[in-house]
């Protein structure tokens, strides 16, 4: 017996949420059928305003549903400071962690040529003319590190270095709470190369 | 810096998904939004398609579009013999697993007195009309193992015997593949309780 086509085609749609197998999306259509309808009506409703309204700011492609976000249009952030990160939780977790008072630059992705994600998909032509402007004095490449992260980090360092701009990477190594024998190799061999003198 | 609104409504929104905490809520979003437009889309308009048109099957409560469900809709069901659960999610775990011909009956919850669910609204009314119809023969037992499951079992089953209809039990013990030393206690006594003749 298969399930009535109104609930498969819900159990369905719910597998497009990552990490949502189909056990855990037939759990979750159940529950809200049974138990949570208003918080359905309610999530259904929240995506299309979502959808709908939410895009990209116009100056750092921070999501965002006014068409400059609160960190651009901010008198209080030094806009000749820059981080520039991969998405848009990357942005949080670092306004989260830090007290950092610059602004930043969303990529929306890493350089991955096969993908077909190359400078433009990433609105490097756009972070390059905010270089050329001269408003931007020193950047904080703080893109993931990986493969396509370390290239990406290069390739924007590289534009920087151009237009003069100060660059730096955020530092890699053993995370704190971490433990030696449990750290990857990759990042151990980063700790080690980037030791610090300590005074 | 908080998300802006919007984004932050559909976060709060999907918390009501079972098993979905503040971290996953936000990573959920943030896929959407970043990377899957018409998911999203397809799933707000699921939600609202199945709240709208799912209720339930006016003879065994299970969960459907259409005004009477396909097993009770069929002509080659059994209609004298009736498997008794507490949730729609069980009716299909019966289904994949056996071949089971008879009709359902959903209780859509268990007694719970704490929680304000008595008989009638487990539907046991509804149920008892049918015993009293005399079309019902037979009824398996299929609520959970749990105190409340055995209470809600109890209690049918007293209502069975009074309409004289065959009652039944799922049986519990160490489930397939288990290991005794594994299994807790109440189920290792229930499984030793309810030994069988073995020829």
């Amino acid at each position: 017996m298969a399930f009535s086509p109104l609930i498969q085609n819900l159990i369905d749609a719910l597998r497009c949420l990552p990490g949502v197998g189909p056990k855990s999306a037939q759990r979750m259509a159940f529950h809200l059928l049974q138990r949570d309808r208003p918080g359905a009506a309610r999530l259904a409703d929240a995506l299309v305003k979502a959808v709908d309204n939410v895009g990209e700011c116009a100056e750092c492609r921070l999501l965002t549903e006014q068409p400059i976000c609160d960190i651009c249009a901010s008198p209080r952030r030094d806009r000749s400071l820059m981080c520039i990160v991969e998405s848009p939780a990357d942005v949080f977790a670092l306004e989260q962690a830090t007290d950092y008072s610059g602004v930043y630059f969303v990529l929306m992705g890493r350089l991955s040529p096969l993908d077909g994600i190359g400078p433009k998909e990433l609105g490097l032509e756009r972070l390059e003319a905010r270089f050329a402007a001269g408003e931007v004095k020193e950047i904080i490449l703080a893109t993931n590190p990986t493969v396509e992260g370390e290239a990406t980090a290069q390739y924007i360092a590289e534009m920087a270095h151009e237009h003069n701009v100060v660059t730096s990477r955020i530092a890699h190594g053993v995370p704190i709470g971490g433990e030696l024998e449990y750290v990857d190799s990759g990042t151990l061999s980063h700790a080690f190369a980037g030791r610090r003198e300590y005074r």
